[in-house]
C-alpha cells in the first residue's frame, strides 16, 4: 500500500455511533475517514444481532440493529465517508504540527486533524483455541480470518469450529484448496443448516473430509505447519495440512488502544462532558468506550456525545472560524449539504 | 376540581423530550404524569413546526416534527402516562416529607417525589395586543385562549385577529354567541383559506359582522366590558361587546417556573450533567430548558438527559432499591414491560 490516507477527521470503528458522528461532523464541514475491523459497517449491530429489534432508540418503538445501521448508513451518505474496512488502527502518533498519523495492521498510513474513538467494546478479535504451542505458527500457518482466499490457494487446509465461520469457509475454500478437512468435536453445528447439509454433501463425494475431534498438538518447523494431531473417538489421528483455520468466535479487546498513551479507567477511556474529548486533545471518545460520571452504554448517549464532539472537532480543524449553530429544520444551508433542498 | 393527583413523577412539558422520559422512566417501573400548557403533545414541534420534516434525529434520515411526536407516543404507549393539557404549572412547593406539591393555574393539585422539567423554551404564551388599558379586564371580559367554549355562550363577542385561532374560534363560537364581530386589520387572512371562505359566507348571511380595523380603545367599568372602539378605513365605530377574544399569537416566556426557587441562568436552568439534576434536589430539568458546558438545544441531547435523569429519579422513587442496568434488546423482563414478549 503505497501514499498517505488524508482526513479531517479519522473515525475508529464504524458503529452506530460513528456512523452518526459522520453526519454530526458532516453538518459542520467535516470529512470523515473510518476504520472498522469487521467486513462492514455497524459494529456490534451488524456482527453479534442483526436481526434482534432494538426498543429504546428514540423515536423508534421498534427497530432491527441492522435496520438501525442502514438507516444511519443513508443519513451519513451525504457527506460521502469513506471507510476501510478489515483493519485495525494499531498505531497512533501525534506529528510535529499536533495532528496524528495513524498506521494499521497492514501499515495503511493514515493523517487526519482529529480522531475519534467510536470503538464500542474494543476490537473483535477471534478467540484463540487452546491448542498447546499454537503461538509460533500465528500469522505464518495458523489464521484466526480470511483475509483473501488467494493466500489459501493450493493449501492442505484445516478448518475447525462448527459455527458459520467455520462452514463458510469451509464451503468457500473447498474449490482453491489442495485439500480440505473439518474438524468440529461433535456432529451437531450451531453454523446454519442448509451450510452443514452442503458440507456433508461434499463429504459424501470426497471433496472434502469431517473428523469429529479435537486438535491437540501441531507438527512443524520454523512456523511452516505440516500437520495436525486430532484426538477423536477412536484415539488420536494425525492430519496433513499447511494451513489451520480456528473459529472459535469473536471475544472483544480494546486492542492497540491501549497503548496509545491515553488515560484509562478499567478499559474505559475516560472524557469530558462537555467535548468527549481524552486526555489527549484532539483525541476523542464516543459512545460504549468512553467513561464519565452518569454513563450509560446506551446507543441514544453516543449519539448526543457525536453531537457535542463534533462542535470541539471543528474548532481544532477550522481554528478561529465562527461556528453558527444552526437547525437542519430551518437551515437552508445545512439542507443544501444535506441535499434535500 | 377536587382531589390530589398523585404519581412517581410529575413532567412539566409533553414535547418530545417530555415524552421520551416516560420511555426511560417507564423502563424502570416509574409512572408519570405530564402537564402542557398547549392542547396535545409534542411541544413545539406540534405548535410551530409539525409538517416540517427534521434531518437530525439520529435513524431517521428525514421526519416530520409530528410524526417524531407520534412516534414517541408510541414508544409511551405501554407505560399508560397521563396527561393533564391546556395547565400550566403555576406553583411548586416541597412538602415535608422531600416530595413535591404542584397546583395549575386552574387549581388542580398534583404529588409527586420527583419533577422533570422539561418545558423547552417555557411556556407558550398568547401575545398581549397593543390596546390601551386592556389590563383590568383581563381574565373578567378579556381572554387569550378558550378552555371551555361554554364560558362563551350568550355574550357579545369581539374576536381580533387574521390567523387559525382567530378564524376556527370565530366559526366555532358562531353557533353559541349573542353576536359575533370579527376585526382584522386588513381582508387578506394567514388562515386557512377554507376557514376564511366559510367567514366570509357567514358575513354573507349576517350570522356575523367582519370588520377591516384595529382596536383602539375599550368602555366599560370594572372589569366588565361594554364595547370597543374601532379604528377603521372610514374612521373610529364602536362595536358593542361584553367578550373580548385577541388572537395575536403565541410567545414563549419561562413562565411561573422563574419563581420556584431554582437557580436560573439567562432563564435557563443550569444543570449537572450526571443526572441533569437542578439546585433543587428532585427537580431534574432536561432539554432545551437546562444549561451546562457544551450544551446544544438538540432534541436528541433531550434524550441522552432523559436516559440519565431516569436512574436518578429512581433512586429517589426507590431507595435502596438495586438498579439493575438492562438492554431491551436482551433484557425479557423490560420487553414484557413493553409488551412485546
Amino acid at each position: 500500500m503505497s501514499g498517505i490516507t488524508k482526513t479531517d477527521v479519522l473515525i475508529v470503528g464504524a458503529g452506530p455511533v460513528g456512523l452518526f458522528a459522520v453526519f454530526e461532523l458532516g453538518l459542520l464541514d467535516l470529512k470523515c475517514h473510518l476504520i472498522d475491523i469487521l467486513d462492514r459497517p455497524g459494529g456490534q449491530c451488524a456482527e453479534l444481532y442483526p436481526e434482534k429489534p432494538i426498543y429504546d432508540i428514540p423515536g423508534w418503538p421498534s427497530i432491527s440493529a441492522q435496520g438501525l445501521v442502514d438507516k444511519l448508513m443513508e443519513q451519513a451518505a451525504p457527506f460521502k465517508p469513506d471507510f476501510t474496512f478489515n483493519r485495525m488502527v494499531s498505531a497512533l502518533e501525534r506529528r510535529e504540527d499536533g495532528s496524528f498519523r495513524l498506521t494499521t495492521d497492514e501499515n495503511e498510513v493514515f493523517e487526519a486533524k482529529v480522531v475519534v474513538i467510536a470503538a464500542g467494546g474494543g476490537s473483535f478479535q477471534p478467540k484463540r483455541p487452546p491448542i498447546p504451542g499454537i503461538e509460533p505458527y500465528e500469522g505464518t500457518s495458523v489464521f484466526y480470518l480470511v483475509r483473501r482466499m488467494e493466500d489459501f490457494r493450493g493449501h492442505d487446509l484445516l478448518i475447525v469450529g462448527g459455527g458459520d465461520s467455520a462452514l463458510d469457509w469451509t464451503l468457500n475454500l473447498q474449490p482453491i484448496a489442495k485439500s480440505i478437512t473439518l474438524v468440529h468435536r461433535r456432529p451437531e453445528f450451531r453454523a446454519a443448516p442448509d451450510s452443514v447439509n452442503k458440507m456433508y454433501a461434499l463429504q459424501e463425494t470426497k471433496h472434502l473430509d469431517f473428523q469429529i475431534g479435537q486438535v491437540s498438538g501441531l507438527k512443524g518447523t520454523d512456523g511452516q505447519l505440516s500437520g495436525a494431531i486430532v484426538k477423536g473417538p477412536d484415539g488420536d489421528v494425525e492430519i496433513a495440512c499447511t494451513r489451520l483455520l480456528p473459529f472459535f468466535g469473536l471475544t472483544m479487546k480494546l486492542g492497540p488502544i491501549a497503548d496509545w498513551g491515553l488515560n484509562l479507567d478499567e478499559n474505559l477511556i475516560p472524557v469530558d462532558t462537555e467535548k468527549f474529548e481524552t486526555s489527549e486533545p484532539g483525541i476523542f471518545a464516543i459512545g460504549d468506550i468512553n467513561t464519565y460520571p452518569g454513563k450509560l452504554k446506551l446507543i441514544l448517549s453516543g449519539f448526543h456525545e457525536a453531537a457535542l464532539m463534533a462542535q470541539a472537532a471543528k474548532r481544532i480543524v477550522s481554528p478561529g472560524e465562527r461556528i453558527v449553530f444552526q437547525y437542519t429544520t430551518s437551515s437552508s444551508s445545512l439542507q443544501k449539504k444535506l441535499g434535500v433542498n
